[in-house]
């Protein structure tokens, strides 16, 4: 019997490409349906951030238990701490059908593709490599240094395209936001996933 | 230097689905921007259909020699009439970086699939078999030995569905249309077709 499992598609791309400005644009569009699986960090919270809202934000001691218990889909250090995406959540919405959605660093985004490789793996890209580098300066809340390492990451980081389905251009949010909704509804009609149900159909009806 | 090159869409399914019907109207669509290459065919026009916009219209002699020239990128006889796509144009309009439709057969889809594999295959779907005997009918302009080959011929035709990328369902034309622009986007942001992209421009801004 053919069951409509959900698609998980994993957003990411370079520091300071806009993941989460894009992210939050999509969830507040009148059209989307995606559950949203929210990460678990050990950094601090920026101004205006939420627990549970933007992140689950965790001591390091909590993050490390978490990872023994074999509870994380991913985890990864970035520029000295933990991110990471709890594991049932996503199983769970999959089953039930729902679409989830997550948005996270590249490194945790190469970890998801090896064990679920059937996902859906968005890497958002920018305009160009010093557009990308005025918005790490531009954002202003980190030292100097921090922002060095970022910008040597950011130019690594866009060297792993390669592992990812698609390329969305961030040169503007709300078309960034059109392009994704485009590809999910894209993927949903991808014959591997919708075969089963039409050869059932050919099989039902058969005289 | 990275050149863009344009999508081959091809639009096919089984005989009655409403290849035609959800053709015209994505043409007639506001935000559509396809050439469509209008297909050769040796069977009298339908009511309505007009030379040059439809099909153009060719005598069997006519065809067999264009076949014979290498002038089709596929050809294909169907219910005694033949079928084809003039070569030339498409390949131009590529090359132009113009994303091409062709609304074709079921045969001549796969020979096109192995002369063009990176193109885009879209199968319109109907949503179940009875309703797609009922549309057969209720075309009401062949005669009745016509109908039942065609039945049958679309039972094999939905069994080809294997040969391509998306399978878009005909529940709705409107939708339809929607799905196939969806899928239009989404691989223009495909990571194989964009990635030479990015990587001039990492090489060009290297320091």
């Amino acid at each position: 019997m053919y069951k409509k499992r959900g698609l998980l598609i994993v957003l990411s791309g370079p520091s300071g490409v806009g993941k989460g400005t894009v992210r939050k644009a999509l969830f507040e569009a009148p059209n989307t349906n995606y559950e949203y699986s929210i990460s678990m960090t050990t950094r601090s919270p920026r101004e205006g951030e939420v627990d549970g809202v933007d992140y689950f934000f965790k001591t390091k001691e909590e993050f490390e238990s978490l990872i023994e218990q074999g509870k994380l889909l991913e985890h990864a250090q970035y520029v000295g701490n933990y991110y990471g995406t709890p594991v049932d959540y996503v199983n769970e919405m999959i089953e039930a059908g729902r679409d989830v959605f997550l948005e996270i660093e590249v490194v945790g985004a190469a970890q998801v593709r090896e064990k679920m490789p059937d996902g859906l793996f968005i890497f958002l890209a920018p305009p160009s490599l010093s557009e990308l580098e005025s918005r790490l300066i531009g954002r202003g809340t980190e030292a100097e240094e921090v922002i060095a390492s970022r910008v040597e990451k950011a130019r690594e980081e866009l060297e792993m395209m390669h592992l990812y389905d698609y390329v969305v251009e961030n040169d503007d949010v709300q078309k960034a936001c059109d392009r994704i909704h485009a590809i999910v509804t894209a993927e949903h009609c991808r014959r591997e996933r919708v075969e089963a149900r039409y050869l059932e159909m050919l099989k039902g009806e058969e005289k």
